[in-house]
């Protein structure tokens, strides 16, 4: 069955926390030239088919409740298999 | 600068309830055809450059200290910009 991801971000102009305690861990273990971590979600939805309308409905889904649309952005929607 | 996504899921033989709890909330909205929804976490890593010696570097940081190899599975590592 096929599966579509849908990734999800918080939006650019929002501080994010988890991104700068990651980005602050990796330099205290020593891994220079990361200047910016961001960490957003990442969804697996095993679809029936992955035709027209289910990608329509994913983008409504994405959109309506797997994302917040006031903090985050639907940043791709992507059939895998 | 160049990003690189990596991205971390679950390993598949594990319980995802927050998936569960989503997939759950899609037939109760009316929407049909979703048989699994597993969800997993998006890093964005914007680097100073994307040479061979990062991307190595960014696959030991991935297993290292962006995933729990016990529970999760690094599935992509992905130079976008």
């Amino acid at each position: 069955m096929p599966t579509i991801v849908v990734d999800v971000m918080p939006k650019a102009e929002l501080l994010d926390p988890q991104g700068k305690a990651v980005a602050g861990a990796l330099s205290r273990l020593g891994h220079e030239g990361f200047s910016g971590v961001r960490i957003g979600k990442r969804f697996e939805l095993t679809v029936d088919t992955a035709d027209e309308q289910t990608l329509a409905t994913v983008k409504t889904i994405a959109e309506e409740i797997l994302s917040n649309a006031v903090i985050e952005d639907v940043v791709g929607i992507e059939v895998v298999e």
